[in-house]
């Protein structure tokens, strides 16, 4: 059974050919309409997360299956003491294909492992959030019409944000890419992704605390969110939530064909000025999500032979 | 793009064509069961409110369209410190229309300034609640088989509750309309209902503290529920919320064609023997509540240009 | 209206014809994929039950029906002091079908009693849970090709088990069963089964505390979990939940075609080294479940004249 833990489960081709059928779905949604129906898509969610768990029911929705929601997965049968293997037996029974959201990393995996249907990791911990990546690299591919050459800055919490060791993992395998890594020194990308993955793979990169400094290079600036769940003290996370706040000032030196992604929410990281400018992409990104995970769904539906 | 935040949002006009879409939905549900194929609802709960929830998700599907459902949304993206405007941008590329309960007045109108597909206030803390309105509209409608000649009186709490408020703005429109305002002293409807809306309208109504004395005159009696939670102290509360307490004894002198609404969720401010009377229609009210929901959703549907 | 709040309001003959048309069920799903097509079933939770909730929803999607989740519905009208009644009622107004779960014995009961639709008791307090003893029935049947002429142990919380009860309740209705209790003695069915149910039809059975010497004659193993919410101190649950662990070992004198049954969730009460005998059924009895509920739903529809 074919699920979806980590973006490196995919390979390159296999990225390549999910952006061309959320390109195809995108131009066609008609003939997609009822590629799902009669099948169960089970939203677990063992914490809360709207946003994706939202994005994930409308991709179901429009692809003509159906949705079982868990949320607040944790309050049932988990807490009785029942183990995540027999609960990932039991949601088999139940339904088709499985987006699993838990707090613990491992758990998506573990839960993959038991399951008789494909499981989608929505999040899981620090860990990996892959159909976030996924959205990423839509959004990147439509606004540039590739995936290579360019220069891509990633700023705000690099040693948290999960979501750009995941893009940064992706887009490491494709030609000629930079990356400049802004952020307090605090809060900088780990090793294990500059030296294990980056300098393994020869690929240029610079680290800075300035983002005004480097905005002038940039093809790509994916902003993040200061978490304030991810630190240890308040005192740290009042003190750095601001470094990097992201508004028209700061874009005067942009390329004019700047790509802004954020993978949301944002608290205050970016401007709401900023929203109205063209090189915003966050909202594009959140529908490109949906885009992304309609294609997933599809893809894994068909390798287990359900569609 | 249209929304509905307040009752008074729509013309009479189009309060009575939402009152013949929905007789017409009533006398032929199988011409509706399609109509909303392939559309997605978002029921945005960010406080509880399982009554109001099923209704729209009820007509949502008797629409033939689909529903994702957001309950204790504040436990969410909310709470990592999304602004409301972010959500709204965010569930309009999920969803084809959004029907929000907020315990922030205020909270709907945003969210319909930055959604970019219709939105309904599900009720929003002590402010509006408009489908509620719509229910009372249809309930008096298909009882009385008009909407104006008749004498309203309105029993309970009356300074906090809404409900009441936005009935008195809704049926201050049609003609020959009278107002009995029933309530103990500490519960009356506030000076900026009746000054500035019946005195300027120049409407005649009566306040009084007696609920068997004007009962004889009655047409209709929407009895109100005496909120715990509006009160400001637990003292008060147990004073009043017997006071006005509707029993088959006090029903004595009233008019065979009395019609008995009231919002629900009761506490004992109707007596259940009251239940069995024909003068009864507060179950009623319920299912014209899904009725009037059904053509809100379709009208604004139409006009977004989705249907 | 018909409705299903003990396993015993179903006659023999009912019972024999549900687990007849789960069977065609499963032999032609497609047969049954658009049966409830604009039907609507709500699942009541007024506590969490992920798994039953699932199978509910799991089962009407299949029907091609949909479903209105109300889970943690204590948080909401209950709380504001509506009665079970009032609540029914209402709810009868949105949907076409109820399964309700609630914390109080005799909540279900009450609610079918005051709605206009359906009620399926999806399991009171510690009362009634009949759609666990229908997954049961037609796991039994299935394993075995036949409800008769079997020897039944049932092991483990037998005092505080409601599915145990319930089981022993229906299988006492066929012939030349014999039951053999499996408990530590402060955990033994009480006699107001073993008294008024078993001696009073003179059904034999044994009372033990010995898994392994019966295990030889078991045609059936029901196990049970130690239940910690059943417990009045913690230190009476951390002394006997472990009395009864099923594992290899203690299967070794077990007959060839023996069938394990378990209603699930389970803690350790069976090893997982078992899941992968022949013998273990409790993964086929929650798709067994599901069935059930898809054959209950139909019958119950139909009665009400809505199919």
């Amino acid at each position: 059974m074919k699920s979806l833990i980590d973006i490196l489960d995919l390979t390159t081709q296999e990225l390549d050919e999910l952006i061309a059928t959320a390109q195809d779905i995108i131009a066609n949604p008609a003939k997609y309409a009822t590629s799902c129906h009669g099948k169960k898509l089970a939203t677990l969610f063992f914490e809360p997360s709207t946003r994706t768990r939202m994005s994930f029911e409308a991709a179901m929705y429009e692809l003509g299956g159906n949705v079982i929601s868990v949320t607040g997965a944790g309050t049932s049968s988990a807490a009785k003491g029942e183990s995540v293997a027999d609960t990932a037996k039991t949601v088999s029974c139940y339904t088709d294909i499985i987006a699993i959201r838990h707090p613990k990393e491992g758990a998506a995996y573990v839960t993959a492992k038991n399951a008789t249907v494909p499981v989608i990791n929505a999040g899981d911990g620090g860990h990996c959030h892959p159909t976030q990546t996924l959205a990423d690299l839509l959004t990147i591919y439509r606004e540039k019409g590739r995936l290579n050459n360019m220069t891509i800055g990633v700023c705000g919490d690099l040693k948290f944000g999960r979501t750009v060791h995941s893009l940064i993992n992706a887009m490491s395998r494709y030609d000629n890419i930079k990356f400049i890594l802004i952020s307090p020194e605090e809060l900088q990308v780990p090793t294990y992704v500059t030296k294990d993955v980056l300098e393994q793979k020869g690929i240029p990169y610079v680290q800075t605390t300035d983002l005004e400094a480097v905005m002038p290079e940039l093809d790509i600036l994916y902003m993040t969110r200061v978490q304030r769940e991810r630190f240890f003290n308040e005192e740290d996370y009042l003190r750095l939530k601001d470094s990097y706040i992201l508004n028209m000032d700061k874009l005067k030196n942009a390329k004019p064909d700047l790509s802004i992604l954020h993978p949301l929410p944002r608290v205050n990281e970016i401007s709401v000025a900023v929203d109205d400018d063209p090189r915003a992409c966050y909202f594009k990104q959140v529908l490109n999500g949906k885009y992304m995970r309609m294609a997933l769904i599809l893809k894994l539906l068909k390798e287990a032979g359900q569609l």
